[in-house]
């Protein structure tokens, strides 16, 4: 599959920085930057902008804020076309603390919202697209809004925001290949100049399968992380993204050289991947945060019994 | 997904002892019957019918043979609708052996063959047929023998077989969902009276994603195996395929005792699932033997070098 508008994003500390409060040492930071830059990735998310008024930085690491200085250390003296990405949420954010574009490493904000917020959300894009940031919004469980009100809020983004992609983003990593096919050209008839984005999970194993299904069907902005690292089941393998997108601009051997010498001993410190409680949430379409609360207690393995009592949730 | 017609097969012990030379003990196997019995799956594959006189015993465990006595034992005494299937491969199986279908606990043989020797597993399903089994044929190594030859296979297949199902199996976990649309398809077009059938093989975490597909477009015999397990990276979840597939009949919650208990300790003491060299393998259209081999020595993290010398083969 080679299509040059195709672009890459790695989001493997931004996502990665959910599993371990954003702490990613800056000397691993930096080794993912110099390795998505020789691999010829188009972005790199490298956190959130928070707010320090609503988040404490002994319990967060610096990832959490991104300080424009923390981003200048990781990046500084290695080469590189790939641009910088922060995210942000609705509502945690201090739109103050954003300096114009011009005076940041940053290139790109994308703004995370829930359809109920999209208000906010378009509201907070075009203020960064004003001070000179490239935009998108990222809609977040969208596998629990895919009724009307999805329609609405792409048409108010088509109508209202100066954003370049808007992404469907599988956070309970619930979608099947046949649903991701269906919201791909539900996005792409109301964004008329707009790109459509994808993130997937990989609760079910088809963070890859569904990332190439959106490709399939025209999305051209796509998420993944090195090795998959990401929140419970993690994201869309870089690794394998790359190996499927047949662009020479790609190399794919710095990517396979930070997984043997980085991810592979961090894989043995937090845990990410296909795990059955995470497996299960994904398939009842629940946020995966009770699987993650199980995987910390002493009942890790019982997996019946988070069945039933997830299926019971549902049937209330 | 609910569609009456669809049969699941199990084929842990089968695909799975390609890792430990059929070693599994009897109450492993005993265990794995139990659970999928009571889960409702359709088909249980319990190892390859290979003669005595080409392997020895030595070496391999029972389910590299199957005899009919090591199945009576494990399956005696359990309450089942689960059929039981043995595979032979071309050429490894001493047909008088095999005893006619009433005389013995198997219901299905399937024959798995390259689609250069397709006229002796014609011959060889004929032959079981005749003895009053259930048969298939499964065509291996697929995405290397995609030309005009697996048409004329195709057609023979129909032509002169009593197979009840043709099975595409991805061998090398190479196929994207695109060629796994293709080949339904075209089997489909060819094989008037039979079901089509997928095998995945999870090298590059496409399985799940490409037996979803390979529903989507009408196959209804689908290969899975508890937690993936199989050679190199294993196959497509059974857990995950009973979760996709709505169907009443089926049951989770045996499988996931199952996991819980045999497969998450099984999983430490024998390599299966995601593992880079796999990875490259799959995205290569190569054979695993090579990334097993790899993984086997000191070198085992060594994408790179690894990576290099498999595309060096494809330059030649």
């Amino acid at each position: 599959m080679f299509r040059e508008q195709i672009k890459v994003l790695d989001c493997t500390i931004r996502d990665g920085g959910l599993i371990n409060n954003h702490c990613f040492d800056h000397s691993l930071v930096r080794k993912v930057y110099k390795a998505v830059s020789e691999a010829g990735v188009d972005y790199m998310e490298i956190g959130y902008k928070n707010s320090r008024a609503l988040f404490s930085a002994e319990e967060y690491g610096p990832w959490k804020f991104c300080d424009d200085d923390d981003i200048r250390k990781v990046i500084k003296g290695i080469e590189s076309k790939t641009k910088i990405a922060t995210m942000v949420d609705v509502g945690r954010v201090d739109l103050d603390d954003v300096k114009p574009a011009a005076d940041s490493p940053v290139d790109m904000i994308r703004t995370a919202t829930y359809v109920k917020d999209i208000d906010k959300a378009i509201s907070m894009a075009n203020h960064f697209a004003e001070k000179g940031y490239e935009t998108t919004i990222n809609i977040m469980a969208i596998s629990r809004d895919m009724g009307p009100e999805l329609d609405r809020a792409l048409q108010q983004i088509q109508d209202e925001s100066q954003v370049q992609a808007v992404y469907i983003v599988d956070s309970f990593g619930a979608l099947y290949q046949e649903q991701v096919e269906e919201l791909v050209k539900r996005y792409k008839a109301l964004l008329k100049n707009k790109e459509v984005g994808f993130h997937g999970h990989n609760h079910q194993q088809l963070a890859f399968g569904n990332t190439i299904e959106a490709i399939i069907h025209d999305a051209n902005y796509l998420d993944s992380t090195v090795y998959g690292i990401g929140r419970a089941a993690g994201n869309c393998p870089l690794e394998l993204l790359i190996g499927f997108l047949n662009n020479p601009k790609f190399d794919l051997r710095p990517i396979l050289d930070l997984i043997s010498q980085e991810f592979i001993p961090l894989r043995e410190k937090i845990e990410w991947g296909y795990v059955i409680p995470y497996a299960i949430a994904g398939m009842l379409n629940e946020h995966p945060r009770a699987a993650m609360a199980l995987r910390n207690s002493d009942k890790k393995e019982n997996y019946r019994e988070f069945y039933e009592s997830l299926r019971n949730i549902g049937d209330e």
